[in-house]
């Protein structure tokens, strides 16, 4: 089936991230699910609620089983969650029902259901880090080699003032360190079990309750959540709202590359990728936008979990319901939208004398502000910008570049290569050092 | 795969509508470009712009071929589009290069896909009238059947005033019949062809791209787009919302009847469904949850379709592809919608005495605004008013009946079935009339 | 205040239309509120349910009444809704408690607040029709005028084929012709009155309530109805998304503005505006990017509305609520984004030379498909295509133009404008055409 | 005027919050504008860039002038920024032209903008913080207090096994706790200084551009951005995630309160407030319909600020003004919900009988799950479930309660207090004593 791009075979080269989708796969979720029944039972075991030899036998089967999918389909259509079908089915399969009684022992769906999320969460970010430190180490090649190659920064898509490309690809890079800082915050917090049975209480658990929830967090290497998060979300919309935002991170690389792209422009060039069917001549830049697209489908997503953020009560089918509709598609935007950032960020190259073209104007306005600057040196400043605008006006009326009219009647003031590019090439290279000195991560 | 609910083995039982998931399926996808492009080469035949031997065989084939949507995948990827890697292979399917060289004549990829789109729409949306209409037989048959059931309306979750089922359940309706009349009107607008090449300009169709254009719809069953629309999204935008205010209308359907539902409440019983997996006595209301959890995700789909409302000059692929990723999830999540919607009104039972109780309150606070219009019709309003809050306090202070309280204080005065319910009943039922009065759908 | 850059005296020459802005001002709020109520009186004196004289009071009162705003926030806060303290206050004014006392006689606060709005939403679109047709009529100025002015089309940026100016404004209007029609299927659906009482059911009007509805909205020239629809919110979405969709189409049109006044393309000129704080050659394209900025902001905010079109039960204070802080900012989003676009539609003026430059690209791939399709008469269209591929390769490697290499390979053929522009000045004329053709709105 | 609802006399009790609106005044943004001007001067007399009796007068005058939001509305609209405007407006009342040249001296107007932005932002969060920490202790004191008062857990609405109110009130603050220490890690990240200059590189301060910046950034209480964050939104993008979320977490305790004061359920009464104009006896949960009302709004709004997070190159009027227009709004929006909860929760008074109710249902099913794992200790679990289950059937087809059923078929097994509400009281105790923890805020 294909309701969905990323599980369609003719548009999954554009959209999808082969390790994240098989992250995504009913049968990943049902190891997940069965994993967490596994290291529940251990615990138990563990602690003496469950007989050690009734835990040892799931947890061997939870490794080992094969639950097909398809079998859980009818009766999570009825119940609205897979577990009673997943239990029965694995009960099955274990055989023994001395041992299999103890299966899901004090367990709710959603423990099941949110604690295997988690697990498949904590792998996702992994791989999503991977290629968001590769993007950073892409665009930092990009930044140290390029800090002085000049370009012009572009405000409202006209030319503003002299920058290098070095700083520009910096400029995309930068949030992505930060962003990079609030994943490490987030982990923590976030990646945790869900162990707070049907009321949220823990009350099938008796006393042992923590001890078991922390017994299972640390079995599966995830936080210990505290208190019941069925019905508090936050931990949700933390996790999609660091994805969306990595994914729009992305788009504003992509946009400016499709802009740089342009024909007339011609300041960036990707590669092969993007002919047409009818056009022999074009090379689009596809991936530029698919960063773009999947930049606001990716927000989207994130809106319905912020949207189910205030769900009834102590458990609340329809908010849950929505969180499953957008979850699994938002990480693999987002994933995709990282990997794919990063491959570009290794292709692309810059055009210097495209890039360049733009400060060789003849009319030489680039450079506005800084003679204003320049002049301001020598008289007061507001006597300097307007005598810089008069002559902008003459540049524009008589097609004299500015630069001469300002040597005919300022003699002797020059621009220094710091007046045009400012901080552009120190800001460049420190970003580089900044990727550089990035601890590794896990 | 399963990046998508919708695609998943688990959780297509709750979420997946059967005949619409095959139409967005690969491979329904690929046989409608098929059938595009072979309507194309009919016309073309049939205008002389091409061979009719090559027309009559492209389009033969068109009908026979068999393309294996992973074959595409790899330049799918690379092209950003399907058509290139899709008329490759349909060429060596159809193997006489002397009739394969004029497929695809003239088009551009956008075309067909775009065209493919509206011919599976036209489909979609008869599956989806067909959901609506019997969800709407199902309320008017509510609305009849209980259009004297008295229940308390509620506003803010508190009792109101007295009103009846049917004249809720016909409230639940009566949008839907205004839904169908936006139906109607969207479709010649909407489901067209889109033909008009690379730059929109249709030059390589020669002069007669119209004629083309208008025989390919007349082929299709489609209408004649005017002019490009390659960049003129406004007909996917309201289809998008069409859609989504349906999912949205059933989804206050839903809220209702969880509402309804409740515990403690109990005014409304749906049948089997929604077992726990540790509690024996639940019973879920599952549908309903379903629904307001599909309504919130098919409105963050058509958002993404609004935010691509406005793409870059002739076409631009960003925004395009962005459409790629939430257009089939958003046609899957509202023809769920209202077919579980449907299925769901046909289950519906409201209980009677359990909707009277509040009616039945021992202080009769309910009738507080009904008795004070009844006394208003001996006093003026304020006053009557006034006494009548009076003696809600009293009644609330002191236990007693409201109706007692008046009767003792304004003997005489008496509330009739017409005070009480006013137009509910009548409003019951006109709406199951309206509902039988519909003209039969397409 | 100025929560809202809509209130802000300093933003309010950029975001705000005086004429919407004062319809949603809380002076014209409760102007409209008393109207209603002054209608409703009138009805109601008519139909003999209240005294004549009294109607005849309240309906007087009602025109001459001034309410000071800030009279009704505490009470206001304190109830949710503002009728309760401006029917106190209205009260009061009126003075004649024998009168006063028929006031709001039967409704309730909903009755009061959805029809008022009603009443400013007639006079909201048929200023916001006015403006889109004024943007109609520049845009068709612009699409006669330069029918055959010469452009390139662009696909993902590039350039795809030629294309003529006239073509692309006629791209940009042809959506808000099919958006006047919407406009006009809509009006009567939705321009109605509310007054169906606390319950919806209109019991407390007694039997004559749709007597009284329907003579209601015949005195405000508002349609009927039929029941209550306090809690079904269809009509409202439909305004939203018609709003929405409204500024997502003008931003289509700022965003290729912005993109052809990039420094580098300089294909149009918006006459002044944009001046920087500090570089004097700057000349922003401020308008479009304010049409930009609009766009997804009203998108925004008819979300909201979408997501509120689920309400619990007969009334739902939540998600009225929502509805409110939503609904006059997406009228005014939606507003200053027709008028703006009008403006700059008649401001524009393309540069055809810097439109031209693309089309004389020393290379002339922009004609790699239109060579394709003139080769393809004399030989398969395969090779044909094949042919021009080589030919774009070997003008991208020596720098030859492409004409003169078909030359050489092929001699005899020849490209007419046909070849070239297709459809273009004929679509960009039909365009104008179709909108000199269009009947006089309201 | 009041395109917004925070801005209207009519609605302001309802929607906004004095303190902040009065952050989010025209005048108010003025006076940080010129604080930002007045510091940058400073720093620049203290560095030797300007003169720093210039300097001195600079910084006087920000902090005495008075600028007319009104004289700034039609040059902002020309130029889409207030700077020059103000700037003119500034230097005007300065009077001492020798001085008032080094005004605004090397910044742009972004850098003073989005200074001035954060400037008022550090306030705005102060002001939330201290209204989450409020509605913290409100809830402490609920869960303390009712930690072992009984109810019924709701999932999907139905009773689905006993929890207490206590554990239900701690469960709506713990994501609270968390959010604060969300608030804590962002704040450094965020409440940042801009000063880039026109490109972003700060080529017109001169090689002090770092210098200056750090000394702004000092002066104003903010952190140094480091490099250019023009085109950098991730800053805003977290600032207004957390909002939204904090809004969403609000309208969570709102849900669960409209919910728990339904008629018929009656858990829960919130004092005064909501009264019907027509319904004499209706007392409307007004406020938890806010909480719900504010938290899709504040969503939306956030929404757009996501949107804008890929602006095209190094600086993008569209994405920029998006801002301009939601992020205001949501801060209202936001802090409104946060400082109603707090009030909400100072007043909620749980109806321990009512709650109680649940618990005592006639046929017992709410400990069905509890009787299992009570059974579960003398027979496999399986068959233990099993016997409940049959025995629930029997109780609701004999009117039999479920512990009669059990004493009879099972005699000596009992429930205990744990075995009902298992971690509910220690988990309330536990977020009580967590809030009394929290270090003191800012």
């Amino acid at each position: 089936m294909s309701g969905s791009a990323f599980d369609s075979a003719i548009y999954r080269g554009l959209f999808t991230h082969p390790d994240l989708a098989r992250l995504f796969t009913d049968s990943a979720e049902i190891r997940a699910m069965l994993l967490v029944e596994g290291a529940l039972a251990q615990v138990q075991g563990r602690l003496g609620l469950i007989p050690e030899t009734a835990a040892a036998a799931i947890h061997r089967a939870a490794m080992e089983a094969s639950i097909d999918p398809a079998a859980l389909t009818a009766e999570t259509g009825r119940n609205g969650v897979p577990i009673p079908a997943l239990v029965a089915a694995f009960r099955a399969e274990i055989g023994a029902p001395e041992h299999a009684q103890f299966l899901h022992w004090g367990a709710t769906s959603q423990d099941i259901v949110d604690t295997a999320l988690m697990l498949r969460m904590r792998r996702a970010l992994e791989i999503m880090e991977t290629d968001c430190r590769r993007l950073l180490k892409g665009l930092a090649a990009l930044a140290r080699d390029h800090a002085e190659t000049p370009m012009a920064a572009r405000t409202y898509g006209q030319y503003a003032a002299p920058s290098t490309f070095g700083a520009v690809a910096a400029g995309w890079g930068a949030p992505l360190l930060r962003h990079l800082d609030r994943l490490a915050e987030l982990r923590p917090r976030v990646l945790c079990v869900s162990l707070s049975g049907a009321a949220g209480t823990g009350s099938a658990f008796g006393p042992d309750a923590p001890a078991i929830r922390a017994g299972l967090a640390e079995a599966l290497g995830l936080s210990d959540s505290g208190a019941s998060w069925h019905a508090a979300r936050d931990r949700i919309v933390e996790l999609g709202g660091w994805m969306a935002a990595a994914a729009g991170l992305t788009a504003k690389m992509g946009r400016d590359m499709e802009r740089l792209c342009q024909s007339g422009i011609g300041g960036l060039r990707l590669g092969a990728g993007g002919g047409s069917s009818t056009m022999p001549q074009k090379q689009n830049p596809v991936g530029p936008s698919v960063l773009m697209a999947l930049a606001p489908y990716a927000a989207a997503q994130a809106q319905v979990l912020t949207a189910a953020l205030s769900p009834a009560e102590q458990r609340d089918g329809g908010a849950w319901f929505a969180e499953w509709l957008s979850f699994s598609p938002l990480v693999l935007a987002a994933g995709r939208a990282l990997a794919l950032a990063a491959e570009l960020s290794e292709i692309a190259e810059p055009v210097p004398e495209a890039l360049a073209a733009a400060l060789d104007d003849p009319l030489g306005l680039i450079d506005a502000e800084a003679w204003s600057f320049a002049l301001a040196e020598r008289m007061p400043r507001q006597e300097a910008q307007g005598a810089v605008k008069d002559l902008c006006r003459e540049a524009q009326a008589t097609g004299a570049n500015l630069s001469d009219l300002v040597a005919r009647d300022h003699p002797g003031v020059a621009l220094s290569p710091a007046n045009r590019f400012g901080q552009a090439p120190a800001d460049a290279r420190a970003f580089a050092e900044a990727v550089d000195a990035l601890p590794a991560g896990r």
